[in-house]
């Protein structure tokens, strides 16, 4: 029976997550979980999963949830929470599911209390790679991604890095937007950047999916987690995202993942590794049915955003911190029609070039770039 | 340095293993080789790669062999010659590219000698893979597929086989007439029948493929080298063969291993596993320069030697041997002209009907099966 600690239960992976967890219930079991705002969902995931730990994101919340949970049901909340929830002593794993900078610092706990981690949390990677690669080496912890592109390679790879491997090569479905020119980018709305063609995902990543920089952030995370060069990682678009991502060895054999879009996969290959279990309605690919896959190499001055995230993770330091941080504030001003969807890279590349690099940030640095960068942003749309 | 037994130098798989050899050569070392009538490249060969045994078909060709050769190559001739090459006491491992039921002995020599094997040599396990998987298991050798769609499968499965697999997908180019409707088959050339589109093979394998019976054998061969029954096992027509097979898990995962045509990866994987090296001269498969993949399930009305294959396998015994045995003949005939290329699965159907099945056979059950086929097929042509 594997434990599982769970951080962000009512987004699109936590959900999955769970969805895996009552498959399975004689494999996992969930001892601790965290959620933000939706109280509603959250508190029945609670009376169905039965945690001893559960973390909420204000004083309210936790105050609240005492009243309607059992006394032996532990409740926290802030980022305190969110690391008493990571680290919870009866825990095996992490599913790191929490969206943006406020995931790092639990990851890190939990690594430091040996816990292996299922990495859905992007920021974990892109702005602190050096950092939690170096501590999950020291406290011989694995990190496992959840992500569809990452789990593929580590699919492929068996969960080994090898010498053997010239390049990784993640697909990318080009977005809603795939179609269209630069040009014709320019007065689409919030509702058609919204209308991902082959994912139902939150807001912010199908909007990062429409720019690329969902690509390029996945490009970092990459490069920490696979430990390649940055020459050793190509991006593909495969509309299809049939083919989730692929590895090419030093012998010219390329290994790929397929298989429908369907993120319990992931989830669970990275909470069932080294094993695998059956998927329950899990629907089967045939290639017959799908009968045509298409690839194109992406243009990167019509993908600007995957084009500054490759310049940002090869600079390195503090760079990476600044385009997440920079991109999440454009995006959210885009969500809310203050800027056009082109106006997003444009801040982005805004912020980089006006920030002075941190090499090797300690976390703390990290956190004061990613304060600042968010508040220099704003000023930018004000 | 890994010591390397050869059968079959001068055919395709043949030279391509010498390719290697040739490119590796702190790495692999040929100690015996054989050949058939292709005196000219054999000699060459063996001046080259100074094996310590050589093979040849006929006590002529060894004699006129000796006076050429160094007195320290011992030279034999025959089926008892290439047992000697194929289980030389200083090899560590047999590739067996020979054609034909001829490789089956010297394959099992080489088991009960404890070599590894690199199988090329479809026979082996079409006619009797319950012998030689028995053996291998109980000599604890190694049976390493050389077919690229065979590698692919073992290179998806890391080399275990894992009961965590739900189905094989064997990827089929449909030969150089796979746009053709059955009744456009009818007035087919030979000349047609041997282009075809992707790779550059021997006459017989040119045909099998658009006859589809090589697809058929391999799924027999697929059967035997991965433990999986015939339900477990697809084909799909894949007309680029970029993807070269794939491997579906309990958990809808697919993985599948792509390349550029190229037999010396496969080659080069037998001969290195379970480590990868370096392919010289190899072409780097970029997708988006091949731009489309197309997917067709097979129509095994229109494919029927596949269909004959299928039947042969489910029922088992002989009936693999009779298909092969028929086959051959069929093929020779119509390479020969006697036979229209229709003709083909029509003389195998009919050796097929006419046979009675011998259920788990001996080598010489197989063996006399072999011979009384390709008689019962000759007098049909005749």
């Amino acid at each position: 029976m594997k434990k599982i600690s769970l951080l962000g239960s009512t987004g699109s992976i936590g959900t999955q997550t769970l969805d895996v967890i009552r498959a399975h219930q004689n494999e996992f079991q969930l001892v601790s979980l965290s959620f933000g705002r939706n109280m509603e969902l959250g508190l029945q995931q609670v009376h169905e999963f039965k945690p001893e730990v559960v973390s909420v994101l204000t004083k309210d919340m936790a105050d609240k949830l005492k009243v309607e949970l059992p006394a032996n049901i532990k409740v926290y909340y802030g980022e305190e929470g969110l690391i008493e929830a990571a680290a919870f002593e009866k825990s095996d794993m992490l599913i790191n599911a929490v969206m943006g900078s406020v995931g790092l610092k639990p990851t890190l706990a939990a690594i430091e209390a040996g816990k292996d981690i299922g990495i859905a949390n992007k920021e974990t990677l892109v702005t602190a790679g050096h950092i939690v690669t170096e501590e999950a080496n020291k406290y011989g912890v694995k990190l496992i991604p959840v992500d569809s592109e990452h789990s593929a390679i580590y699919q492929c790879l068996h969960g080994d890095v090898e010498k053997e491997v010239r390049r990784l090569i993640l697909t990318a479905s080009g977005g809603s937007f795939r179609d269209k020119s630069l040009a014709e980018l320019e007065g689409v709305t919030v509702k058609e950047a919204l209308n991902h063609p082959n994912w139902n995902m939150g807001a912010k990543i199908t909007i990062d999916s429409a720019t690329m920089m969902n690509k390029g952030l996945e490009v970092i995370e990459a490069r920490w987690l696979f430990d390649m060069d940055y020459e050793q990682i190509d991006v593909i678009l495969h509309k299809e995202s049939i083919i989730h991502s692929m590895v090419e060895y030093i012998d010219g054999s390329v290994l790929a993942h397929l298989g429908t879009p369907d993120m319990r996969v992931p989830i669970q290959y990275a909470m069932s590794y080294p094993k695998r279990l059956d998927l329950h309605g899990g629907e089967k690919l045939n290639l017959w049915e799908v009968g045509t896959l298409h690839f194109e190499d992406p243009d990167l001055e019509r993908f600007r955003c995957l084009k500054l995230a490759f310049e940002a993770g090869k600079v390195g330091g503090t760079a990476p911190t600044v385009l997440n941080a920079a991109n999440e504030v454009a995006v959210d001003a885009f969500l809310n029609g203050k800027i056009p969807f082109l106006g997003i890279d444009h801040f982005v590349e805004k912020a980089l070039s006006s920030h002075s690099i941190i090499k090797a940030p300690s976390l703390n640095d990290i956190v004061m770039v990613d304060i600042e960068t968010r508040r220099k942003v704003q000023t930018y749309l004000n």
